[in-house]
């Protein structure tokens, strides 16, 4: 007996037969007495084909155009799935997310939620009615319709769950949970009963695709729990949820990986107040995420700069650095895609010690070179050379987190 | 210099080549210095694909929901189309129909437009945009999404015009203009240079299917021109505009002919007011459209009622039809889809004799037999067998619009 807000992924809904699936798992919900609303992303692949279809018209898309175009998939999915419901005897109404009510700022592809009016969702469930959400999309005050990055589904359905007041936001996806590592690298990984929003979102930064980061970061701003299930099964799956006492017992939670990052290093830079400001403010103009940032100790008044974006945005970063470089007189611009990134993540590590040097061991007996690092309170980060990946993330494990880890 | 509505079809947006066309032709318009609104279709078969699929989910797919599916094809269409003008040096911004401020009656699939608030277009082409707006498509106050009948985009072009009080609305299509009957059926059947909206009205009414009869209605209302022309030639089309007096001297403007339509007979009425009511307003409420009704002369207080639907709308009006005939002591109910209907149209008729004669003759020489007449003041219809149709048309033609029709 609840508000429960449910998510499901575009290989749920990929055609006809896995959206009859989704309508009942969301009855079977329904039926358990619970108000309900689903948030779906576009069917499978779609996305992906209706990019290539603007690139086969222009090289550059204008971006509102193409969040016109993108809009559409999630919208075919609503439809789909409320009348999946109806066929299956019950009351369901589809909103795409400018009727929803979620209200976005104008950065077209990359849009973030400012936040949801949800009178009209609110108004339809009091009848009944299981409501059909549209994820990934928006829409500003203006009427635009706008796409949030890559994965905003997550992100759509907390946020729907944070404007409603929901009890639980459930993230249906085609794995059981959260693990201590990537399944498909360490065999022996093993599911996460709970976690903190904390954890969550430094683990989602740092390369684990279960959950996207922003809309932990949602998550936790409005404490929404989230519950990160397999829509393939019954069994439980991973709370993510404040932190509670118990969660500081364990020192690491988890290793993540991450290849999709590329590396830019700007030597000779200037070593005076300012430089960095400029060019990361240029980076960061461009909605370019940067996640790790390394100056290294400078001699004659020269320093050195390393940082790593996604893959992706590769080439516009260093387009944008090659141009600030040569106003502040940089020697040297280089980058290299074939890094990786190995990261423990875990609470415990507050009012823990010695957990940076017990990686940096794991490494070294692997006989594997670390190129940056980079700590937080509850975190820590090693680049290395891509093809270590695997050896990196099992030996860093099994150090950690296998049961009999020293 | 003026302000121009253009509509292009399914057809003309079916691929990108196309797309880049018809973005060809858009910037040739806005570069003699038009203000410039194009509404577009969804692409190709798009729509008819979309009903399939809806169709592997559900039998009976909700008309709310289908709308919202249905709405996608022609979201995909104005980004596209918006993407190719841009990449050609020009500035274009595409609207939904509800983002275009498009108003319709909430009859989902059946909606009628009531009103265009076009204050959003109008400051966008106060900018110099060209702006791209989806036919076929609007919202209701309520803000749902909405569908027009099939075809029409055409309306949404007119409506768009007559909410911009546009110079013209030029309507693109893959012949050249309206002719004087289906030249794939007359092959001397010539192209008509203007004709009167009366004459137009009827003739989409009757089965001409170049203009959707709404829209013609539309333009009537708000005295918009029409300029039906060819999207692959630049040769002038037909002009579709007030009646003006030169246009009497012809009798008869053109013959058409439907074979999507279907007859049901009641027979065994009681002749007593209040039956057709009770007939016509079940059917009418079920939102299909009757074309053609027929009372005979009744003999022992019972009489025979016979009407045309489309075929489309049979089963549907047949089923309303055998309930209601239950009700009102019906004797025998007949369905036929093996009919069509052949006309011939002018405004000339107002003030000419013999007109029907004529037509009853042309078809009595083939020895063609006639079910059903019905007459208005500038048309007079004949349902015939199906079978006999293009030698009904034939005849009909060369007596009335040959350069030496007697």
């Amino acid at each position: 007996m609840g508000l429960i807000v449910q998510k499901y992924g575009g290989t749920s809904v990929a055609d006809p037969e896995k959206i009859k699936n989704v309508a009942r798992r969301v009855i079977k919900t329904k039926e358990e007495g619970n108000d309900l609303v689903v948030v779906v992303s576009a069917p499978g692949d779609m996305t992906d084909e209706l990019i290539d279809l603007a690139y086969q018209i222009t090289d550059s898309p204008p971006a509102r155009e193409m969040d016109v175009l993108l809009a559409t998939g999630e919208q075919r999915s609503i439809a789909l799935l409320a009348m999946a419901i109806c066929d299956q005897g019950h009351n369901a109404i589809s909103f795409t997310g400018p009727q929803a009510g979620i209200i976005t700022n104008g950065i077209h592809r990359k849009a973030r939620i400012k936040n949801v009016q949800a009178e009209r969702i609110t108004r339809e469930l009091s009848e009944g009615k299981i409501v059909i959400v549209a994820g990934f999309q928006g829409s500003t005050e203006d009427n635009a319709i706008t796409t949030l990055s890559r994965g905003g589904s997550d992100t759509s359905a907390v946020a729907v769950a944070a404007g409603l007041r929901a009890d639980i936001c459930e993230i249906y996806t085609d794995v059981e949970g959260v693990y201590t590592a990537d399944p498909r690298v360490v065999h022996d990984a093993r599911k996460i009963s709970s976690i903190s929003y904390d954890e969550m979102l430094e683990m989602a930064s740092l390369g684990a695709r279960v959950l996207h980061a922003r809309a932990v970061e949602y998550a936790k701003r409005f404490d929404v729990p989230i519950h990160v299930r397999s829509s393939f099964s019954e069994s439980p799956g991973t709370m993510v949820a404040k932190e509670v006492e118990d969660m500081e017992g364990v020192v690491v939670r988890s290793v993540t990986h991450d290849k999709d990052q590329a590396k830019i290093s700007i030597f000779g830079v200037p070593d005076r107040p300012g430089i960095a400001y400029r060019i990361f403010q240029a980076v960061g103009a461009a909605e370019i995420n940067v996640d790790m940032i390394v100056q290294g100790v400078g001699k004659d008044g020269r320093a050195a700069i390393s940082f790593t974006v996604s893959e992706a945005d590769l080439r516009d970063a260093l387009e944008i650095v090659q141009r600030v470089g040569k106003d502040i007189g940089a020697t040297d611009i280089i980058a290299d895609e074939n890094i990786a990134m190995v990261s423990v993540v875990g609470i415990g590590m507050k009012s823990h010690c010695g957990v940076a040097a017990k990686m940096f061991g794991a490494l070294a007996e692997e006989d594997i070179n670390i190129q940056m690092i980079s700590t937080s309170e509850i975190k820590i980060s090693c680049v290395i050379d891509e093809k270590d990946t695997e050896r990196a993330v099992r030996a860093v494990h099994s150090k950690f987190l296998l049961p009999n880890a020293e």
